[in-house]
């Protein structure tokens, strides 16, 4: 059936589409079931979309396409479209055999990221592909064809640079935003290093998220790679660039879940690196209490890890790093982004805990390619932070980035959060300040998140200020405030 | 924040609601987030939904509804209603619990249960907590939780009576309408029969799909109660009657996913039968090539109904029933009707393995009662049948629930299959016929479905007609073809 487009500035959180109950008694079809949407252009693009029905919303004759609709087929105002009715997938039965605890073929793994994709797997049917993966854990043939499925999903980058690096943190200590810090760094040395990033899937600000206060991160591909070649570097949101599209996908029903199945992880962090042509991956795993694995998961991931990078013959150095409370000061996308900028600029002071570890991670990449002699790498790193150049390369990188360093202003609505005795400061749970930082409205609001006034070891007296909540919102201050005070994360 | 309802009839197959992209920035929510409706009357009431956004759809100071939460709250045009941001509950930690494969406490059952009751939980969340419960199983501890939170989610029935009947058939054979026949030779025996049936899950029709082409079978509570002190029984949809709505909402789930864990299926199942103050219950479970379920799992159901039957102080008798074939003529929802009142209708001829299928379970109650002596239940039930007691029986239900017998139509395009060999049938492929006349639009559209001209052991000549195909819908009535000749269910 032929129908036309009328786009409304309609988010729904996912593509859907609309139509009068009429034309959608004459299609056969009801609220609920699929659609497949297609354009009558030369080389017709498709989606299939879950369907809603409205007599008032929308005219016979016309469609009403949700944004997620409109951004994909990139549809106008007007334009002509065809409309099907869109069976059940195989896909579904393929889950089924997972949740099963069945072991699935390439072809079937292949199937089942495609429906994904294109957008014949609802969520739900998602979300339990998720939960079958978390409950039963995927072999390495299936790691492998996950891998090679979500490569194959989408576009990939290439660079004639021989030294093309990449790191990656698996996440969950509060605060660790080493990446812009490494970047810099490494880019500066010489190396190519077009980074991806994620935004926050637990936590409460993910690299993407950060830089996004100040710098555009969603760029078409051919802008990314202008970047790299003008800079030497990026920081973008990998998302955006259609390149892992299912991971994308897959992760929004993870956040929502907030379930993070290693296989699904293994493969989103291997097929993000391979899509922009990496050749020397760095892995960085922060074990300890309250961080998100036990030292002896990081050792197993580490192990998964060095096995896929034989597999897809590339260089990999895993290291594990003890992260028992959050590092920087800041908790959120806009307080972590300060911290970062007061420590690449040389003019100013930034948290010592941040920058450490930022020149380790820059260290061992450093030293992988050779740009430094073994041992040497930190040294290096560190020479080129406090000359000034790895501050030079940031600006660079977020000017390239359509980016501006002026105008961070942290959210209208803030609390100081005092000690309520004297004492050293004991331990400082990383899952709860994440959780807390969340309550105020990370990630969605930038300008949210906690500001730690001490780290353990730190001596405090009564009355003195141990962290600033702040946000956008006011009811949310109430509830991270509630939070605070029910969970206690600072041990005194 | 207060806002003004605008109902748009927009039917999305859930609860959602839609704001003004500038309301939703001043609330600090955004799509996909989960918010509360709560409205101002004396008794508030309040829903949770998910929420979408628009700058055209609704203006700001407005939040339009689909007809799901309309439904729900009762709500009317301009009617003023709170809203604010809801967070993620507590139970979706519960839900992780399961997929781990820990035993939930009574407790974390009834949380889940009530946010899937009050919309807390997204559609995702409880697919992964089916497909949890379909992996792990569940203990019968947790089993006796699910059936007491589902039942205490809802409303329940009482009748003075002393012998409330009820039967139920787990499902799995095409054509097996046994339950109308049932009810009008119990009632018209003197039992009471308060029959609430489901709609079909993976099937292609169900009792309420049935009985929905000829009377209404959605009524209020109050309703229900008349219909049967006036008859003796009824035929109503359960879901509609608010007895158990956690039941029909993971119904809804189970249904997208084509997923049914035994624990779900037992719970909802034996709430059913309580909510409605059943004292004596039969249940019957088809096995076999083809059904639902194997001769071993049948007996394996069996003596959990039992186990569960003990606990609760209810009489049941569980039957175990062959079938390798589909029962019956007609499959689909007015072409099972119509076997029914065939044989119900002294003056007509139905299909003779349904009649004996349903003389059987009758003759089942009637013993279990009382109401007729130990072997002699099957002749009582057929000397009711014929002498058209159970018909004048069945007329009396349907017209107290608003029926009309007259006006059958079979859908606008039918294809007739012909056999393109000569011999004898050897096999019906329960599943496939099935899955055939879902094909062809069941059960949504009520008058689709297929009709079958032969039973196993009937000789064929090539030309003959092996079955006829209904549909309300040309595309599908083309897709149900096609799929015939892919998967061929008849074989000679």
């Amino acid at each position: 059936m032929e129908l036309k487009i009328k786009t409304s500035n309609w988010s729904a959180g996912l593509p859907v589409a609309m139509i009068n109950k009429r034309v959608a008694e004459r299609l056969g079809v009801h609220a609920g079931d699929r659609i497949i949407i297609k354009t009558y252009s030369k080389n017709p693009k498709e989606i299939i979309t879950i369907l809603d029905t409205s007599d008032t919303f929308v005219k016979t004759g016309f469609i009403a396409i949700s944004t997620e609709v409109k951004k994909r087929l990139n549809l106008r105002e007007g334009q002509r479209v065809n409309i099907a009715y869109s069976e059940t997938p195989e896909s579904v039965l393929f889950i089924k055999e997972k949740i099963n605890g069945e072991e699935l073929s390439d072809e079937k793994i292949k199937a089942i990221i495609r429906d994904v994709v294109n957008n014949s797997l609802t969520e739900p049917e998602v979300a339990v592909f998720v939960s079958a993966m978390y409950r039963n854990g995927m072999t390495f043939k299936e790691t492998i064809s996950l891998i090679n499925s979500i490569l194959a999903s989408g576009k990939t980058l290439k660079f004639r640079n021989k030294y093309v690096v990449d790191k990656h943190c698996i996440g969950g200590v509060a605060g660790n935003r080493t990446t812009p810090l490494v970047v810099s760094i490494c880019v500066a040395a010489g190396l190519t290093m077009p980074k991806t990033s994620s935004r926050a899937i637990t936590s409460a600000a993910g690299t993407a998220d950060c830089i996004e206060t100040i710098a555009k991160v969603e760029f078409p591909m051919d802008k990314v790679k202008k970047i790299v070649q003008n800079t030497g570097g990026c920081m973008t949101w990998g998302g955006s660039l259609g390149m892992v599209p299912a991971d994308s996908k897959i992760i929004k029903v993870e956040k929502m879940l907030k379930l993070d199945p290693i296989a699904q992880l293994l493969a989103s962090i291997m097929s993000k690196k391979l899509a922009v042509g990496s050749k020397y991956i760095l892995i960085d795993i922060p074990y300890g209490k309250n961080a998100k694995v036990s030292k002896s998961k990081g050792l197993f991931l580490k192990k998964k890890f060095e096995q896929l990078a034989k597999h897809f013959k590339v260089k990999m150095k895993v290291v594990l790093t003890k992260a028992d409370e959050p590092i920087g000061d800041g908790i959120g996308p806009a307080l972590e982004i300060i911290d970062v900028m007061k420590i690449l600029n040389p003019a100013e002071e930034g948290p010592k805990d941040l920058e450490k570890k930022s020149l380790f991670l820059s260290g061992q990449i450093l030293e992988m390619t050779g740009t430094a002699k073994k041992g040497k790498g930190v040294k290096l790193a560190k020479e080129i932070l406090e000359s000034g150049k790895a501050w030079k390369k940031f600006k660079e990188i977020i000017k390239e980035q359509e980016g501006n360093l002026d105008g961070l202003e942290m959210g209208k609505h803030r609390r100081d959060i005092h000690s309520n005795k004297s004492g050293k400061i004991k331990s400082i749970n990383n899952k709860l300040i994440n959780a807390l930082a969340r309550s105020a409205g990370c990630p969605l609001d930038k300008f949210s998140g906690v500001f730690l006034h001490c780290h353990v070891g730190k001596k405090v007296k009564k009355g003195d200020k141990l962290l600033t909540l702040y946000s956008e919102s006011k009811p949310r201050l109430g509830e991270a405030t509630n939070f605070y005070n029910k969970t206690n994360p600072i041990k005194i």
